[in-house]
């Protein structure tokens, strides 16, 4: 059987069109089965897009089952993650794994979980955050072309979740960059979880939706397989655009007693009378009049990830006045020089965040998102996944816009970096809403997260290059303002690692600071040294993981501790320096910014809310 | 003169028509002159918008400029905040304030800020995160529909923020509910902030998008001030449609040398030469023809917000099992029934949270927001400046969807009651994507916000009435599972209390828990008492302010601290304890949810995941 073929012919044999159609009875009975075996789970979700998956798995597809990571395969996202069930099915039935499996669904061992979760590697992407699907597939579907692999990227999503607006910036966006291998197909069932969706079965509301964000758009009755099938081949047809086709679908197809109705969103069937009454609605006869699997990949390749090293060392002569953001435009232009793998994109900021440097030597791994943080993390999440290092920059207030986004790459064990800029009061004019005041607490709180704050272009040049070596999200967070340079260009820096940029064995205390805060440790240490008193100055430029050997010496030889950081009082430095401590015996002092900032001077903001040389000098002595 | 007629009059006087041109120019004028005395701003994007600005405050705005917060006035949104100049311009030569006010723009000591904040009483809403005005404009419209006012609301946008997926979030849910007395304004200056938007000024793609939502639309020439009046006349015409006016405007308009030039976002003019050549260009005379005012609002009201309270008390009998998140229902129920302020605000998942109580009782009073999290919390914040008190409901997971739009109210300091349910390992089944585990941190790093989180059905009522009763932003974590009632209906519980549930003076040390945690942690003194080992069990219901007294007694008195926590490790309630208590002599051990959870049932994954009664008698054990 020439599966390629088969692949491209939109007229499908009537033993064809007979086995895909048991084959969606099939995913419909694994999907009842195993949710009813979980006592939780989404069947009636499943069913509504059986159809469709058994067409695009079995007559469409093209991937090596036994190697998923193979950057020739064409991808499946499931948007809608609660049917993860239908997928879970799908993968057995085309071999990934036995079928028998399917009956681990949900349970603590399993790696079939409730919703796609980076435990299995046929999940294409961690979903179950609605919404987030598109985004993820035009990153992969950006990698394809970058590689050109001529991969194909399907995305299905469900009708409820089209409300979620990162869908429309992940439209646009594709549209504007021409991915007409990235296939959209929207399972419309009418209902969402506690009432029918806005639109319910009106599929032109979907239709010029899509088609005003430049999208080409096919309506089906996504229970047609042929329908499905001859959507799937116009799809695939070059034209320069994606492609959504908006398939009208019941809410629980094949199952009377459960179609199209209100009420059985998220429920199993019972066990015994419910789920026999159900599976003997599917049919008797399960067996394929043809064997049905998923054509292969073109070729074979792993991703390569070229390891990622600056190419020169920092350059920056000690006391040089450079902003921390500068320097990190510096560095991944040095980065993208030794490794394909680099990849950027911004906001609409570029020119703050100075991505722009990178832009300017690598235009084709550079990609403008525009003002949609969402999508610009969900696109490096699905880039990520081929292989590449996404680095996303923007303002750090503004990536609390993508939290969403990033607690799921978090989740996802997603190798992402992300550097926020313009942190803290000490951006001055533009105002609280541009300033960063609660990113540390929250990149922080993701999972399996590293947390970078350099004080200096040295600094912040290494880690980024940290960052680029570190698995999992890295945060970068720089500043505004230029700063003086501190280290020398062949300084070592360390994930969990600390500076201790003044220090004797007369220290009185120990200031820890991260920044732009460092300069005002620095300022108030040449102030009380000029009182008689010594102070310890320990630059924390790893907030996650904390250089917990360093900070428990300096408590314990200088018995105080004061933290001074350009950010609010919870969930930042502090916290985070203080409670590692707990247990030890130290007075502590937490300066942060303390009430709800404004315009100004960075100068007088940084006095006025609480963080400058004159606070932590007041604060060292308060101690005594 | 009569004003209203005035505001109708889609045909203008020659005088008139010259009147509003001349504002136009002294609009721009202030901006240019008000941003190159701060040395920093955005004078090119007022530019853009001042003949909108000039017509729609002159010529249609119906608000009494001497009592900004009557309900009966127009509301106008600057949604694209970085042009605050120009309407700070415009409100001062409304009457709001002196013209020479202009000149303190952006300085520490002055309301205008660089970007609209709660500062003024003019700002309409706290901007300058692109794409939430629409949302908030929503919620306006809303509220006047409730409290029939007939107020109109605008809603001024920049084109680059339509990049924002909020704003068809906002954009689906307004043609949903049929606010035709909200008018969008988008400025088409074809320039963002580091290159050329994505459609430049290719209208048509912003026409197709707001009708395929649902908008009528109007193109215009954004600096053709009859035009500008014809589409507002029209807009303000009742069509059952929300309008959107789609302007196409010059970036830095009347300004030769800043006209449609890229480079010139956020930057001022240098003072001197080129702001004096700059002035010269506008003109020469900016006498107007005749008086420009804004119309007066037809009535006169200030926001009635009847003061909340449970009608009936808590009813649930001590050991009963009650989910908190159902007695969330329950209160809301309540709580409306007290007072028309009090609103409910869901993202389809209304029979999860239980907000859906409240819509049975009170449906005019209930906004179902669909799967739109950055939306409903935007609506919810302009439903609250018209006086309301919102409640919000979703996934606690899901409002890390929302956390800018949070972030933003939480420097407006907006009176916003947010509810999460479904946190942390307890849910179950439905894996680690559903899971809230960073909310605690997410909420606590909120500018002036109070985060309770019950761990009973009593407490969950009353923590219900307390966010209704308390001013800003308030969190309310809930659980999915259902769990043991512990207290009586007339217990009181306070913000920033706890309660000791479990306590004598032979106590070995002290467990804080709270939420789901809490039954662990009173298993786990039945152990340790088995043992013969006391244990003081503290319910810390109140999670953002701390009770500190409490906390350092018993600190002092037992000497070891033990916190378990159904969320990460960081910014929750251990590092809020720990670092609260920083500076005490106590031991102290850290429960909390230790790697990346998974689908799995509920008493496994606490077990698994660290933070059962077992664990809590081990850490309670290695103190000693």
């Amino acid at each position: 059987m020439n599966q390629d073929q088969t692949v491209h012919n939109s007229q499908l044999s009537p033993t064809r069109l007979r086995s895909l159609k048991t084959m969606a009875q099939r995913l419909r009975r694994h999907s009842l089965i195993s949710t009813t075996e979980a006592a939780s789970g989404h069947p009636t979700s499943c069913c509504s897009c059986a159809d469709i998956v058994a067409t695009l798995f079995f007559n469409h597809l093209r991937f090596d089952v036994q190697n998923p990571h193979n950057i020739y395969n064409d991808r499946f996202v499931l948007s809608k993650g609660h049917a993860a069930p239908v997928m879970w099915a799908a993968w057995a039935e085309a071999g990934a794994y036995p079928v028998e499996r399917l009956l681990t669904l949900r349970r603590v061992d399993s790696e079939l979980e409730g919703h796609p979760t980076f435990r299995s590697p046929y999940a294409g992407a961690a979903t179950g955050s609605l919404g987030q699907g598109l985004s993820i597939g035009l990153g992969m579907a950006l990698a394809a072309r970058l590689d050109q692999t001529g991969a194909r990227v399907y995305v299905l999503l469900g009708d409820g979740e089209v409300a979620e607006g990162s869908v429309w910036e992940a439209a646009a966006l594709a549209a504007y960059y021409h991915t007409d291998h990235l296939i959209a197909m929207v399972d419309v069932n009418r209902l969402g979880q506690s009432q029918a969706t806005m639109y319910g079965h009106d599929l032109s509301h979907y239709e010029s939706r899509f088609q005003a964000n430049g999208w080409r758009t096919l309506t089906i009755d996504g229970h047609n397989i042929e329908e499905i099938n001859r959507a799937l081949c116009t799809a695939e047809e070059s034209s320069g655009l994606p492609t959504a086709i908006i398939a009208r679908t019941i809410k629980g197809k094949g199952i009377s007693f459960l179609e199209d109705l209100n009420g059985w969103h998220g429920k199993p069937l019972k066990k015994g009378e419910e789920l026999e009454k159900a599976l003997a609605e599917l049919g008797s006869n399960f067996d394929l009049e043809e064997p049905l699997m998923v054509a292969p990949a073109p070729r074979s390749q792993a991703p390569t990830r070229t390891p990622a090293s600056l190419s020169s060392p920092p350059e920056y002569a000690i006391g040089a006045q450079v902003a921390t953001r500068e320097a990190y435009g510096n560095a991944l232009k040095k980065l993208g020089a030794t490794s394909q793998a680099i990849m950027a994109l911004d906001g609409d900021v570029k020119n703050s965040t100075f991505s722009e440097k990178f832009l300017k030597e690598f235009p084709d791994r550079f990609v403008e998102c525009f003002i949609a943080e969402q999508n610009m993390v969900g696109t490096a999440v699905g880039l990520a996944s081929q292989g590449k290092i996404p680095f996303c920059s923007t303002f750090a207030c503004f990536f609390s816009r993508a939290y969403d986004f990033i607690r799921m790459a978090g989740i996802g064990q997603v190798d992402l970096k992300l550097c926020g800029s313009h942190a803290g009061v000490s951006i001055g004019e533009d105002g609280v809403s541009q300033m960063g005041l609660e990113d540390i607490a929250m990149m922080r709180a993701v999972a399996g997260s590293t947390v970078l704050y350099p004080s200096d272009g040295t600094s912040a040049e290494r880690m980024t290059e940290l960052a680029a070596q570190t698995p999992g999200i890295v945060y970068i967070r720089t500043s505004r303002p230029k700063t003086p340079v501190l280290y020398n260009g062949n300084e070592v820096f360390k994930v969990g690692g600390s500076k201790v940029l003044k220090g004797s064995e007369q220290d009185k205390a120990t200031v820890i600071a991260a920044g732009i805060t460092i300069q005002e440790a620095l300022d108030a240490y040449e102030q009380l040294r000029r009182e008689g008193i010594a102070i310890r100055v320990i630059d924390l430029y790893s907030v996650k993981p904390l250089d917990l050997d360093t900070l428990r010496k300096a408590a314990r030889e200088t018995g105080g501790i004061v933290t001074v950081e350009d950010h609010y009082p919870e969930g930042g430095l502090g916290e985070a320096v203080s409670s590692a401590l707990a247990g030890e015996w130290f007075k502590f002092r937490k300066l942060a910014v303390n009430s709800i900032p404004r315009s100004g001077k960075p100068a007088e903001l940084i006095d006025m809310f609480g963080i400058s040389a004159r606070h932590i000098v007041q604060a060292v002595k308060e101690m005594f």
